[in-house]
Parts: structure tokens; C-alpha cells; sequence
């Protein structure tokens, strides 16, 4: 993975600034599956499309892929990612878009295939960075969450609501939407024609037979492109090294129930606030045990609101009540709906557990039921929140319980049904991490794909769709970029390595000033500690004093001035402390020389 | 969770110190299971047994329990636990054993009930805090692994071997020894009699029918004290969430057989070093498969080496080879046994996966298999080396892939079937989380225990067993020490939060000299920073000591001096910092009066 420190802007001319935007009004295919032509756009035989991964293929993150051809450029998806332990103090990582604001000219669309923020994190960015109002297209959900995203950011944009069936022209490409069924509504498949060949890039997906909001994934849209012809298919590898079928949603649904109907106390129930069919079902069974419902936690109220507001969810207000109104109803005749499934230290329901919230309370024998599986790296956090549960005496279940969580991707037989009916020429795995992307591209291999026409590509990578094949080209400035506090990008590999360093090992400063002329220490020597442990701290710090005294006093002798003379106090105090604590913080020497 | 921050020495006055250890030779039970006796203790009407488990209750890790009865204590086990990113910096955690060094004079021996690191991490370091060698008695597989880590601590101790079906006495208690099947071989569950009741203590099992050394966990000594009655139960409670019994240690090796057969390349098994029948397993299939087996890694090398010795471990000097001979070898005809299942950055599999291995290299086409399941926390770690794996193009097995790993303890079944042949009087679940503790307490429920002699009990609690019942006594101290570079116990909570700050915003560092009668800063005023970010770093940098200066001379003219002046420059900084960055970095200020 590099990281891009440099955030290039792009020169954009007044010209390009001036370019009048393609914007072209969907149109809904009327005859589905009764036409059988070979594609809306005309092939030109010196053709080429550049297809771009600029993430999404280092991790299950901030997804985003350029798809170039002539003058013409559309992205898919702008996502995000959270970090990790190794991104001490980062807020967000995004993909580094450079190459998109370098082509900004040839920009003709955006295209959000569902609103998870690893598809829509990074929008807000881009769109303060692209110098003009890019449209973005995506349903009506998915525009839903983006405006929120937006007016956070306060950030304007072209927003173009199109739906599952719907075909629009964007520069020489014609895109068509499908409809897949995912772990939030009003999730897309793009099928997209260029002069260079045809591409389908299936979004996340799984193949739900019994979907909550009666959306199946369109089987009879991926049979017609199949049949058109698909130069290259990309799909989401998520789960592409399980080996099963994902369960149904529904199937939660079923788990939920009898947890509800037997629970004594208060229910409360975390789970991801982007997942309407989830609180669909958790508001279903609520009100069928005769319970009332609850939502606490800022994104799920959120949610919520946005779903309800756009018919996506549907809970009666009779059913709803404010957190504020609990306490005048007794503990078994509710059920909560929060944020905090991951153990975020701050959400609903860590704040629950550790009784620190401001309107709902948890006492022994209520139910909790964590509604959702920990992103890798989070098992910690929400181990440590279930163990405040478990010691107040709760009935947790999890998914290792009870059914109560349910993957939102395809498993392995479903990633090989797909690959069946499309039946690409060739296949690019996405939408995963190396080992994934492998396992993918075996599924692949055994549905008949020739290992040739397989393209394990990284971030960054180009490949090149002509009427020869496809191969791969130059690769483009790709990487990641931090979102740090107010600045974006400018956190460098460096600046994380200082903080590794502080942080594991802490820091001893040394402040002196010295006459180099008199060869004299001025004043004090001051050395001061912070995360540093060895024995009685102020001795080492009385010692750590005496060394740098010794060391600044024998310098001044020989003449060693300006950066040596900081350089030997540093060297001094650092093997100091490494013969002392056996551990090498940073140390910082400033001397003023007067 | 408390952090101990002093950790208190004991007075042991000189008598003490010349007290005679009570050292006794154990003997082995000649007519097992014959006899009827009802114990060998006298109970005495008004004798008390404390039992008081300093570690092991709020993690799985530490696990260090006292008894004392009188005049008499003794210690079962004294582990360690890894840190995690919670305790930045730091090497290991160990109980807090003040109680233990308070009591000194009452130890009259350490029981090690297995050689894991979690059972014994924290030996070294108790045994130079106590000031004399008291006897630690374990069987000889424990003891070896234990002198290994004394060794390097040069630490000498008095090791006494005792072997399942010993039973031994050490003051007022008699200790009886009996096997139990563990992921390490020479494990053991221990009967206490004393004047006040019996405690049984499983120590970590399964009841693995088919075990690969031979030794079952025994039904036979569990029923015939559970006949002579246990006023207290203590079992391992890791694998209480999972409904179903542990599979056999027997179904890994024929999981991992068929995978060398038909492996093109060199096999790479990473593996726990300790676990013995493991290793056994893996080259018994690698001379199966006429494969020669390499051992690279120190734990693992050291470990394959004290087992095979001590005739745990049984692989002939033809079918292993040094990992220097690996050249001349065929890829396809070795099985290299390594160190790094749980993705240690400097583990051997890490090494090899990133081409830094002296001896071992790895190419497209080789296997790779991950005997071992990450400790919570380490999933990243792991997924990291196995990402690295993939993209070489090797082909990596996981527990998700084919059973190449099962747990070493007792799943919920199994611990139900012992508290059944048990049936204990009171019950307290060990070895676990929180949760963990809660559904074992509901299994023993299940299996007839009253709730009301169920104890769910933290680290530093008492239980009181008269005989009248069992009951909760005074707690005493406890907590957690940290092992820090050189440093034992020294690390505070203060310094763990100064390097959590540092880690996550940086650090931020003023040093000036001024002369208070004129009022004057005297030479340049330097501000370092170090990992902060915020645009373009030096004209933060500037800013900021403009910013300084500024309020130095404002202060100076004022006639602030000393601590507030420093102050107020750390004020007047940080309030910059943060509108420039929105991060709160730690800001340390050095003002030199001259």
C-alpha cells in the first residue's frame, strides 16, 4: 500500500471549467427481455477502454473504479474506509483520486451502486475537489444518505435519482442499472457498453430467494447482458472463500422472533444503521409481541428517518416511541433499536452498558442481541461491551447464539451461479482483500473462465479492453489518502511512524540554552518525560538531567555547536534510557544558543 | 479493571525467612479407584479455606489462584497475558501477586497445571519477588517448558515433578494430581483436601476420546473424588458459549494429511509452538507423505527440542532436516513446521511470507496452512500475512477451509457431562471473559448446581469455604502489572494515557529562555512537532511559534513567571493547534529563566 502525501490538484482550464455536462435524463427499459439486440453502442474497432481500480482491491473498503474511453470518463462508486490500529489517530482513509481530478474534463458521471460508506464515503471529498458539479447517479435510498453525507459537509450537488431497469447515455457510454439484492435497499448492478467492448460489475450482491422488500437479484437482466456479450464481469469477492450459500436475510427474522417473545426485560437490539431490512425486521417482530420500538444512537435515527421518509421502512408511528418517554413504560414492553454493534466506544450501546446513557437504562435479566457480525479489528471493542453486559447480568446473543446476523454478500455457489449466467470473457475480482480476490478467481476458473482471462489486479492497475482482449496497461497514481482532523492528505507515512513511536514508547524532550562563546550552560537543563516507565520516574529523570548536563558541558568544550550539539545530547539521553528501560522513545533536543 | 501501579514488597522478617519449606515427595495412588476413603484431610469444625483467584477472571490470560487454609497457602499456576492495543507500549501483563508476596510465609508450594503461557508467563518474575525458592511442582513436559523460561531469566527455582496420580502434601493440604486432555501434553486437574473441604480445579481440558497421546482426561479420578465429595468446583470456562463438544485433536490430522498429498510445492504449517501433539500430528503426515520435516522459528525449535527429549515428541533424526539443508531439497518432498499463527510480525511464516526468511523462501504454487485460530485481537495481524500469502500465489488453508485447527478446551456439552459425574456442592467458573464465566454458571445450573452456590467471582475476590458453605469473604488487593522494557510494575495508568495521546495526535514541544527582570525572551523560541499534522507542517510550525512568541512576550511584560508561564504558552498553543487541525496533541513547554 503507498501512501500519496501530495495531494495533487489537477490544472483544470477555463475551457474544461466551461464543458458543457452530458447529462442525460434516464430512460426506463419498456420491453425487458423481449429485445434481443447486440447493445446500445456502436463497436469501433481502435476503441479502448481503461478500466481503473483506485480501491477497493488492498481491503473490503473505499471502493472506487474509473472507466475511461476516448474523452470520456464515469466512476463507479467513491467510497471509504475506517482505520485500523495502524493508522494511529487517522479519522478516514480514502482512495487517492488523483488520476479523476487529473481527467476531471472527461468526467461525465458518478455512479453509487448502493449507500454503504464504502461506496459513498469519499463523495463528500471529490466533489469539494472536482471544480464543477459532476451528476451523480444513483436510487433514490442510496441519494438519500449521500444528501445527509452532504449536508454535513456542506457541499452541493447534481443528484440524479435512477432506478433498477433504468438505461442513461453518459458520453459515449451507455449504462444500464439492475437490480441487486444486498444488505441495504435500492442496491445496483451497472451493465456498461463502450465503443470498446462491454463490462459488468455486478456491485455487492447476494442472491437472497426471499428477499424482506420483495427486490431479487435481477437474474434475467444478468442472462440478457450475458447474452449481449460481456467483455469483462467484475464481482464482489467478499465471501468468495465461503463456501456455501449466504443464508437469507429472512432467516434473522425467524431467529429474532422467539428471542422477543420470551424475553422478560427490556430487549435491546444493535445492529448496523444502514440495514433497513434489518430494523425492518426487528420492528416487525417488535410490534408482534407487542412491544413498542425504540431508535437511540445518531446515524440510526438518522437512517431511520431517511428510510421511513422515502418508503423504504415502514414503521407506524403508533409503534414508535421517544427515548424520552421510556421511562413511563414497563421494561418489557419495548424494544431498542441502537448503534454500537462494532463496540464503538461512544455509540448507544457501549454508553448503555457502561450506564452512561442519558435515557435508557439496562438491568439484569434484560435482553441485548448484537445483530450484526465485528468488522475484523473490532472483535476487541465489541468482546469488551458484551463482557460490561455479561458482568450487569444480561442475556446477550450473538451470531454464534442464534441466527441473528446474516451476511449481506454472495457465498462461493452464489459468485459461481452469477458467473454462470453472464458468462464473461473475462473476470477481474473485486471488492476484497488479496486472499479474497484469489479464491474469487478460482470460482471463476471453475465456472469455465480461462485462467488467462483472469485479472487479479491491485489498486492503481489499468487494464486495457480492446476488440483483441483485454491486458494490462500502465498503472495510474493510486494509494490512500488520511483524513486527519481538518486536513486531508497531508498526513504522511512519516508522521505516522512518529506516532507509532510516541505511542510506544513515549517521549523525553531536552530544553537548554547555552552561550557558545562562554562555553556555558545558561540556566537550567530541562529534560522532561511523557510515556516514559523505568523505575521511580523522577530518578531517571534526575539522572536523564545530569547526563545531558555532562554531555552539553564536555560539547561546549570541543566547540560542537548548532545541530551536533542538539544531536550529541539526544544520542546521550537515547542510550540513557535504553540502558535504563530497554525501550528507544523519541527523543527531542532543542538548544538555544545565545 | 484496576491498574496497580506500586507494586508493594513484603516485610518477611528473618524468622520467616528461616522457616523449613515443607517439601514433600509425592507418592502415586497404588489402588486407583479402589479404595473408598473419604479423603485423607481430618476436617477441622471451625477451619476456613480461602480460596482467592488473583487472575484469569476477566480475560483469558493470568490465571493464578490462591488457597489458604491457616497457616497454609498455595498458588495453582501463575500466568501472563499478551497485551493488546489498549496497552500501548507494553511487553506482557501479569497478575498482581501482592497478596501472595504478603503471605510468603504461608506458601508452602506453586502447582503449574500445564505448560501454556497464560498457566506459567509470570513464574520468572514471582519467583525473584519471592525471597525464597519455593517448590513449584508440575509434570516433567510443564517443567520443562518452565526451566526454558528461568533460563532466560536466570532465575533458579526448586522444579519438583509429579505425574497424574501423585498425590502430595504441602502443609495442612493434600493435593491429588489427575490427568486431563489439553492442547499441550502432561496437563492436569488437581483435587485439594484441607481441614475446611475439597476443592477440584479442572485446570484447561477437553474430553478428547481419541487422543493422540494416549491420555484421556480422567473419568475414573473425577468420579472418586466427586464421590468423596467437592464442596467447590473450578472449571475452564474458554469454550462455554460453544453449544457442542470440542472435535478430537485425531480429525486436524486427517484433515491435514490429504492436503500434503496432494500439495505440488513446499508446505508451510504454522502452528502453536507448544502444542505438541499438533506437531506430532503434522509429521507423522509429513513422513507419511515421504516428506522431511523442517522446524524453524526459536519457540518452536525450542520447544520441538524439550519435547523430544523428554519423549513427548516422537520424529527420528532421518526425517528431519536443518532449514540451512532446504536448498538441497525438493520443493514438493519438505514440510516446514513454523512459528507465526497469529500473523507476529517477526515470526517466522511473517518472514517468509515478505522473502526475509535466511533459509526459507516461498513461491506461487506452495501451501500454506494455518494450524491455529487468532486470539481475539490478532485477526489482522493474521489476515495481513495471509493477504501477503495470496499474493505470491500460495494456497492457504485455514479452520474455514478444512479442519486444520480444533480448540483444546472443553465445549459446552463436555462441560455439563463433568459437572454431572462431579456434582459439585458450589460451583465457580474460571479461565474466561466475563461472558464466558455467565453462560458456564448457566451450564452448571442446567446440570442441578442451586444458583445460590453458583459463584461468579472477579480477580482479587474471596470465597470462603467453611462448613458451613461457601461465601464471599474480604477481597484483597489486585489488579494488573505491566511488564515494560526493563520495568515491572512501574507503568502507571498516567503513562499509558500519555502514550494513547501521543500515539493518536502527537506530540507538540515549546523551549524558550527569557530573563524575568527585563522582561525579555533571550535567543530564538523553538516549537517541535512531532507526528502532527495539519497542511503544510512548517508553516504550522511557524505559525505556532509565532503564536508562542507572541504570548511569551505579552506574559513577560505581565510579569507572569515559572509554572504559569509555561502555561499560558501551552495554553495559547494548543488553542492554535487545535483550530488549525482539530486534534488535541499533547503540548509540552520548557521555559528557561535565566
Amino acid at each position: 500500500m503507498t501512501v500519496t502525501v501530495e495531494h495533487k490538484r489537477p490544472q483544470i482550464t477555463p475551457e474544461d471549467q466551461m464543458e458543457k455536462e452530458t447529462f442525460s435524463k434516464p430512460r426506463t427499459r419498456k420491453a425487458r427481455g423481449g429485445s434481443r439486440r447486440r447493445g446500445s453502442v456502436e463497436r469501433k474497432p481502435d476503441a479502448t477502454l481503461k478500466v481503473i481500480p483506485l480501491g477497493g482491491l488492498d481491503a473490503i473498503g473505499k471502493n472506487m473504479t474509473a472507466f475511461e474511453c476516448g474523452d470520456d470518463m464515469i466512476l463507479v462508486d467513491a467510497g471509504l474506509m475506517f482505520p485500523d490500529d495502524d493508522h494511529p489517530g487517522i479519522d478516514l482513509i480514502l482512495p487517492d483520486y488523483t488520476y479523476v481530478l487529473e481527467n476531471e474534463h472527461k468526467l461525465r458521471g458518478i455512479i453509487i451502486t448502493h449507500g454503504h460508506e464504502d461506496h459513498t464515503g469519499s463523495l463528500p471529498y471529490l466533489m469539494k475537489d472536482l471544480s464543477r458539479k459532476v451528476p451523480i447517479y444513483a436510487t433514490k435510498m442510496t441519494l438519500g444518505l449521500v444528501e445527509g453525507k452532504f449536508n454535513e459537509h456542506r457541499v452541493k450537488a447534481r443528484l440524479a435519482e435512477v432506478k433498477a431497469g433504468d438505461e442513461i447515455k453518459l458520453g459515449s457510454f451507455v449504462v444500464d442499472f439492475f437490480a441487486v439484492n444486498h444488505s441495504i435497499p435500492g442496491a445496483l448492478g451497472v451493465f456498461l457498453q463502450s465503443p470498446a467492448g462491454n463490462v459488468l460489475h455486478t456491485g455487492d450482491f447476494k442472491l437472497d430467494q426471499s428477499p424482506i422488500d420483495g427486490v431479487h437479484t435481477d437474474f434475467g437482466a444478468l442472462a440478457r447482458f450475458g447474452k449481449m456479450g460481456v467483455d469483462l464481469m467484475m464481482s464482489d469477492s467478499t465471501n468468495a472463500m465461503n463456501p456455501n450459500f449466504t443464508p437469507s436475510e429472512a432467516e434473522v427474522g425467524r431467529a429474532l422472533r422467539p428471542i422477543i417473545e420470551n424475553a422478560k426485560g427490556r430487549v435491546i437490539i444493535a445492529s448496523f444503521a444502514s440495514h433497513i431490512h434489518r430494523l425492518q425486521q426487528i420492528a416487525d417482530a417488535a410490534v408482534a409481541c407487542g412491544r413498542k420500538v425504540v431508535v437511540t444512537g445518531r446515524s440510526m435515527v438518522q437512517n431511520t428517518d431517511i428510510a421511513r421518509r422515502l418508503g423504504y421502512l415502514k414503521i407506524q408511528d403508533v409503534d414508535l416511541i421517544d427515548a424520552y418517554d421510556l421511562k413511563d413504560m414497563p421494561a418489557d414492553k419495548v424494544v431498542i433499536m441502537c448503534t454500537g454493534s462494532q463496540g464503538e466506544p461512544l455509540s448507544a450501546l457501549a454508553r448503555i452498558a457502561n450506564g452512561e446513557h442519558r435515557t435508557i437504562q439496562i438491568d439484569e435479566g434484560d435482553t441485548v442481541i448484537i445483530s450484526a457480525t465485528p468488522v475484523p479489528g473490532n472483535e476487541k471493542a465489541v468482546t469488551r461491551v458484551v463482557n460490561s453486559l455479561a458482568k450487569i447480568g444480561c442475556d446477550v446473543y450473538d451470531k454464534r447464539r442464534a441466527m441473528v446476523h446474516v451476511s449481506g454478500h454472495a457465498g462461493a455457489e452464489e459468485l459461481k451461479l452469477v458467473l454462470s449466467i453472464v458468462q464473461p470473457k473475462n473476470f477481474m475480482p473485486v471488492h476484497g482483500e488479496a486472499t479474497h480476490l484469489r479464491a474469487h478467481a478460482k470460482l471463476a476458473e471453475a465456472t469455465g473462465v480461462p485462467a488467462r482471462n483472469i485479472f487479479l489486479c491491485e489498486n492503481g492497475d489499468t487494464l486495457e479492453l480492446t476488440q483483441d482482449g483485454v491486458r494490462f496497461g500502465e498503472p495510474v497514481e493510486s494509494g490512500i489518502v488520511y483524513v486527519d482532523g481538518l486536513s486531508v492528505g497531508d498526513t504522511s507515512k512519516d508522521v505516522l511512524d512518529e506516532r507509532q513511536t510516541l505511542g510506544g514508547a513515549g517521549v523525553a524532550l531536552i530544553c537548554a540554552a547555552v552561550d557558545l562563546r562562554k562555553k556555558q550552560i545558561m540556566g537550567h537543563v530541562r529534560v522532561e518525560m511523557r510515556g516514559i516507565t523505568g523505575g521511580d520516574v523522577s530518578d531517571l529523570r534526575r539522572e536523564a538531567t545530569d547526563t545531558v548536563k555532562g554531555t552539553l558541558r564536555r560539547a561546549l568544550e570541543k566547540g560542537t555547536k548548532g545541530r551536533d550539539l542538539e544531536k550529541t545530547c539526544r544520542d546521550s539521553l537515547l542510550s540513557l534510557l535504553w540502558e535504563r528501560t530497554k525501550q528507544r522513545p523519541m527523543v527531542v533536543s532543542s538548544i538555544i544558543e545565545l
